[in-house]
């Protein structure tokens, strides 16, 4: 290409968020960025878009290499205003985070962060989303810069497969104690006992979403997940598929398509 | 078990629309049923949570076999809620649906009714999501039904692995067009033009969320996919898994891992 590569820079945590600040700050030495995130925090959103109310979009601030909006949708929303509205170009890159709180395991299904990297994958950009295990909004993110930097040196010089993105989760430890990077599987996990009953003032009962998350790989197995690596001090990289098939049953569930065609037939 | 099977009914269209009331008459010839639905329509929810405001869930009626509920969360929450509060026993089975309008292809990932079918998948209940391609709020769901009856028969038998839901989509047909069922793979293909920008009467610009699929399948191909079973008046059912790992990938970026932890040993 004869421009700079045009990176694309959203989050799920507002527009304030330190994780963004530090994510545009490295997509900076990269190329031109383009940054939008939504007004308020995301978190949870997953790949929800807009329908029922106009979107509305601010120009935040503009200056060579950097221009900066905020809307008031999800970050799904805003990665497609971004493909459809506001770039004249296609972004070359797409990065999303740094995300203040762990999206590693099933919580990669909750996640505005990585939703807004699979709608990229989906549009076949290259799509990245960082995540650092400090749900602080103060969290240090010093650590996190040079395996990101060798994430997105890795993807702007080989690219990634139509269709998939990457799940990068980085431990809430210093440079040192990190010992660098593995390529993971989503580790098999889930959440449990997920609601606090509660009552108001009025004697009206409601619920807030709560509860931990329980890793269903055995203690000392489960090598190549996430959440393995996580624990024992590595930056995990699970490469995500927008393809969601479960190519792996198709030949054992035919019977299910036979039965049926054979009332037809 | 020496109990009916307790059947989860949920789905993304709100308490009042006919493809839920069309599911949970099937649903009760299979068992014991407890429907929760959201207040509202959360059609494009995704598999979004609700972490900011409290929930409220409201028993809307109690009869032999039928327990229905309403809450103010979306899809997802509606699942959790039952899992976590609202039920004594695991339900044996979860149906989503039966939802107004496709979620074939991509649309699975913006889909509220797939999020609640893939929830149930990770908290390894079998779950099917159904969805008729008619967007209409009064579509004729009978066309449906001996479909929607094979699958959920075939599941109740046989289970489905741990992890996998189903994505049924049936096509506008009548019951004599239609020629039966596929076992299919999720097709390739995105949204494309997805806004259209007006300005309001304070001539503020704003954005409506439009646009139109497309499918990067070849014409004459893809003969797999659940886009070209649909096109030839085939019931598509795509297993879905919630484990989104590229597996075929990741073998080939492992010199990102060698890469980086070179420098930390």
């Amino acid at each position: 290409m004869n421009r700079s590569p045009l990176i694309l820079v959203t989050n799920d945590d507002g527009m304030h968020a330190g994780g963004m600040e530090a994510l545009i700050s490295l997509a900076r030495q990269f190329g031109d960025v383009v940054a939008i995130s939504s007004r308020e925090p995301m978190s949870g959103m997953s790949h929800a878009i807009t329908i029922k109310v106009p979107l509305r979009v601010k120009l935040v601030s503009e200056e060579p290499g950097l221009t900066r909006y905020v809307c008031n949708g999800t970050p799904v929303d805003g990665v497609k205003l971004v493909f459809n509205s506001l770039s004249e170009h296609k972004p070359d890159l797409l990065l999303s985070g740094i995300n203040h709180g762990s999206n590693s395991s099933s919580s990669v299904l909750y996640s505005g962060t990585m939703a807004a990297a699979m709608e990229g994958a989906v549009n076949h950009i290259p799509s990245i989303g960082f995540s650092l295990l400090d749900y602080d909004p103060k969290a240090d993110f010093t650590a996190c810069v040079p395996y990101a930097e060798e994430v997105i040196t890795y993807v702007l010089e080989r690219g990634l497969p139509d269709g998939i993105c990457l799940n990068v989760n980085i431990p809430a430890l210093s440079s040192e104690k990190i010992k660098g990077i593995r390529i993971c599987s989503q580790a098999n996990g889930y959440w449990k006992e997920e609601f606090e009953k509660r009552t108001d003032p009025t004697g009206s009962e409601y619920y807030w979403l709560t509860g931990f998350f329980h890793n269903r790989e055995p203690e000392n197995g489960g090598t190549g997940t996430d959440e393995w690596a996580l624990k024992n001090g590595y930056v995990s990289v699970v490469p995500i598929s927008t393809d969601l098939t479960a190519y792996g049953v198709l030949e054992q569930m035919k019977s299910l398509e036979l039965a049926q065609t054979g009332k037809h037939e």
